[in-house]
């Protein structure tokens, strides 16, 4: 069934990132019908994640670009479908995820990887095939994409590569927190780290991505959950997610945290995650973790061209690990519906609640 | 059946590292006869490693010690043992290895640790157990220890912590390379990284370690093995041990080398290894390694105080993991044994040329 839109460009409001640092613009906008392998849908939920404040920040120029749409959590209907796409079809309830994964190269048929080959992530301003925009504000000037995925409009163009397609049973505005936070969370402790039953962890920030981590750690089996925050409500809330202890800067007096942690898990954590993203802070996460075996998993996304420092000896003398998580290790269409089962099954809380 | 010597010091020979950066002197020293849980040992064999150079080179104060007696690599015979030394008697063959094992701790219970919790590995100028030296000079004084071994005696004391017993069989000359470098560099590929089969392997520094990972490489089924070091004579050794191919960043002109790994394997190796003790070429590893799924791993041994750099953004988006490999990650009495059949069934080259 054809909709009455399908091959014509379509005008609707769209939340505009005009200007570095200013409040976005509710405009109208012009978006294009898809290009072959591309899908045009109709975004029903929106939500929001720190890496779209920190773009909007940016100043102009690589990688902050302007007019923008931002927004990269959400859940869609397709509106219609370009040339050669079978994966789904007009009426489809869609996750856009913006890590693309085709399916076909030789990272997306491994099991170790989840950078697409053929298309590799890029907070681009561009559409990942051809390199093009689907957006343009009423005088016909170009609006930029953001990560692939735009959401932050009411109709946007996603390629398919990006596109998971969910049951209409799924409620929405939890399923939009798979686009990002949430994924990346429980993907850093589940996939990346691979947390054993048993262990202990530590997590440095407690947004929705560390708490996520939390939930993700507990799913895994481990048994000894830090948080630390300078927000002491975060211990609250984190709770209900897995979290068995706090820790609050704040109150160490001159200890460093790494000591606490090192002291509360009898050598340090197992597993530690940097969920802030201060490169500086990843030192201290390194520091926590324990010798022998300790992972330090950096999952917060600092300013382009943030350096880490970390001691020679102590990376080869301490025989610890340093690796970084990009939406949880996940391979979208892999785990996400993974992920979305848990949720129905009522095992995966952050989305529960 | 006691020795004459037993419970007695030796005045015998030693290569006196007497001030920082001037040659050895071949002096007479004494050594204590072993406290409980030490092994006085006859050194029959010592060899040479990069580091005894390093902390040779190091001004006096922590953590360069002096007068000094270095050498970490050697194979002995037990001239006596002390009190509640049961593994080994006189007369036994035994390699040190600098990296205690007790065999009680957690972490020498774990399979995933070979930094035993309750001998800290230290380049330390006292014995582990007590942190004392067994070595005087004819004067009296005392003269350090390195790294719990100090070979270049004819005499040392060593905790059994540190032993090793092998079969008399074994030429002392091709097992004391099994004390540092061989195993270093074979367990980096081996144990540290747990190289697959199929893989490609870069190797920065072909010295004796490094040709040891190349062998490592090759005994764990990687079929392209890229050495990189500015002398070519190593590729025509390297070949021997492993190298399918080699890089001489001299002949590289204006292009970076990890450029020329990255178009020789089509995206990065799936392993690199910095072997020259350089941590700006850490760096250059960690870019030369596969996105997705590369591992960079530290072995080369750079001046304490020597910091890593590395972007924040490279870590988190490109999927890489950075890791130390501090005795090739081997678990001494584990790992050393496994590795010496290997070479009496003659599968291990690097010891047998």
């Amino acid at each position: 069934m054809e909709s009455e839109t399908q091959g014509h460009p379509i005008t609707c409001k769209a939340a505009v990132a005009r200007r570095p640092g200013e409040p976005l613009v509710i405009e109208d906008i012009v978006v294009a019908p898809p290009n072959p392998r591309e899908v045009r849908i109709r975004v029903i939920c929106a939500s929001l994640c720190g890496s779209d404040a920190t773009f909007l920040k940016l100043q102009g120029g690589p990688p902050g670009y302007f007019p923008r749409i931002l927004g990269h959590e959400g859940v869609g209907i397709v509106e219609s479908v370009g040339k050669d796409v079978a994966e789904v079809t007009k009426g489809d309830v869609v996750i856009p995820i913006f890590l693309p994964d085709c399916g076909e190269c030789t990272d997306c048929k491994s099991t170790k990887s989840n950078r697409c080959t053929n298309f590799p992530f890029r907070v681009s301003p561009w559409m990942p095939r051809d390199g093009t925009s689907r957006f343009t504000d009423l005088n016909g000037d170009i609006i930029y994409h953001f990560m692939f995925i735009s959401s932050f409009s009411e109709y946007t163009v996603v390629d398919v590569a990006n596109l998971i397609k969910i049951g209409p049973e799924t409620p929405p505005d939890r399923a939009c927190l798979l686009g990002c936070g949430v994924s990346t969370g429980v993907g850093a402790a589940w996939r990346t780290a691979n947390v054993e039953p048993g262990s202990s962890v530590a997590i440095f920030g407690l947004g929705s991505v560390g708490i996520a981590v939390a939930e993700g750690a507990r799913l895994c089996g481990a048994t000894r959950i830090i948080g630390v925050d300078v927000n002491p409500e975060k211990y609250e809330i984190g709770k209900k997610f897995g979290l068995t202890d706090f820790i609050n800067p704040k109150e160490c007096g001159n200890k460093p945290v790494s000591q606490v942690i090192i002291e509360k898990t009898g050598g340090g954590a197992d597993y530690c995650f940097e969920c802030v993203g201060m490169a500086s802070l990843v030192h201290e996460a390194f520091a926590s973790c324990r010798m022998g075996w300790g992972k330090t998993i950096v999952v917060g996304v600092d300013k382009p061209g943030a350096m880490l420092s970390l001691s020679s000896y102590e990376v080869l003398h301490d025989g610890k690990t340093l690796m970084g998580s990009l939406f949880g290790g996940l391979k979208p269409k892999t785990h996400v519906p993974i992920l979305l089962k848990k949720y129905m099954d009522k095992v995966l809380y952050t989305i529960l609640q």
